[in-house]
């Protein structure tokens, strides 16, 4: 036994991310680090969640303080599999990424990184999501594990409400601080690239444009990123639109 | 040209479910109905999107008002392919089940059903996830469907505002009447079946129980459930957590 913090480390976009071993990095400042991180890409994946076949999980290594494990399912999975059958006590904290890429704005929703991190929230315990706005595999985490660093060292201190968690995003280069911010209302627009095969048959990739909805609202961490500042914004897992709630107890069905 | 709206149905059980056709019927009442869904089953698919993977589409049929498609993504992508490149004129709704299963609660987070619901009302358009209470593939959606043209047809002539979708689970056997709610708080618990294969190793089945954290709330949809009412709930795609935004503003990082 030990009176370390027992912190889970997964991401989305699998266990070979460079940013998965930076933020293991990072975490193994604070406590006992084990990962279980999904076995291959799992980038876009939300909050899926595997019904349709089992899971496997196996342990990759094991040193003091670190252990490490594949999943073969969704991050959610992982989290999963991690409070409910692989560790032998329940974690503190769950952390995910750091990714490779922006998870901000409307990205939130789609993110397997900060699905992992509402998981987490969910099973109880302060979870956040970091990312940062690189999208290369080799991107350079330096600057982002200090403020990944700073961020979990004041959610250790202040804790956070149970089924919020927190959503960072670090921008590039040199940050020049951090904001608390609301998620942008923004959307992808033009979402595909249409090709044809060499059969003549038409095939589609994703592709397209991020627009912001609302350019000049300070609060927003689209906003915040734009400046050079790393956003945080606390998420919650009541997805009920409570503004919404009492008007629609006017209509009559 | 035509004056009747344009309603794109979709769903995760995918192209084959039963609740699919029962819920084109039920449109087909209200205005010209395109399907895009999935060809496989993408239960528990939440908001993913695919990433690493170009897609597919095709037309199965078309006759008279109703144009039937398969997609091999997710119900998201079904939705973004609809609005981006597979449909004529931006459809004046997006419906999506009837699910073969409950999205209440937490499993809001969770449904393909409600991610493509989510998709659709964020590209502006009144968007709802219909849902019943039987898992069974042959389930008898006789009742559901009054409900959910009676909705429906309140979400016509009441529209929704933008970045909101209707969440509507319907009990199985006779309902009630209609309650307007907000999300239950629970989680599923002790979620894996552990199994060992003929190899002697692991894997897990999802698997698990619902828990209520709020029994006792009567403005939640699993207590209205309970009590054969068809719940309603407005979801939001803004995943701010706006208490814990102002304490958060006062946190030294």
């Amino acid at each position: 036994m030990t009176d370390k913090p027992l912190i889970l480390v997964t991401n989305d976009d699998g266990i070979h991310a460079k940013g998965l071993s930076e933020l293991v990095e990072v975490m193994r400042l604070f406590g006992e680090v084990v990962v279980i991180a999904p076995e291959v890409s799992m980038s876009g994946m939300s909050k899926a969640i595997t019904v349709d076949r089992p899971l496997r999980a196996s342990t990759l290594s094991r040193e003091d303080g670190l252990t490490i494990m594949k999943c073969s399912g969704t991050p959610v999975d992982c989290v999963k599999m991690g409070f409910n059958h692989l560790l032998e006590r329940t974690p503190d904290y769950v952390v995910s990424g750091i990714n490779h890429g922006s998870n901000s704005s409307i990205s939130v929703i789609y993110s397997g990184t900060m699905g992992a991190a509402m998981e987490g929230c969910l099973h109880g315990v302060p979870s956040v999501g970091f990312s940062l706005l690189d999208y290369s595999p080799d991107a350079d985490f330096a600057k982002a594990k200090i403020y990944t660093a700073r961020i979990f060292q004041s959610v250790m201190e202040n804790g956070l409400p149970r089924f919020t968690c927190l959503n960072v995003n670090i921008p590039k280069g040199v940050p020049k601080g951090i904001k608390v911010c609301r998620q942008t209302r923004g959307k992808w627009m033009e979402e595909f690239e249409k090709r044809t095969d060499p059969q003549n048959r038409q095939y589609y990739w994703l592709s397209g444009y991020f627009q912001n909805f609302e350019e000049e609202a300070t609060d927003s961490d689209i906003f915040a990123l734009e400046r050079n500042y790393v956003s945080v914004v606390p998420v919650t897992v009541d997805m009920t639109c409570y503004s919404t709630l009492e008007n629609l107890k006017n209509w009559r069905f």
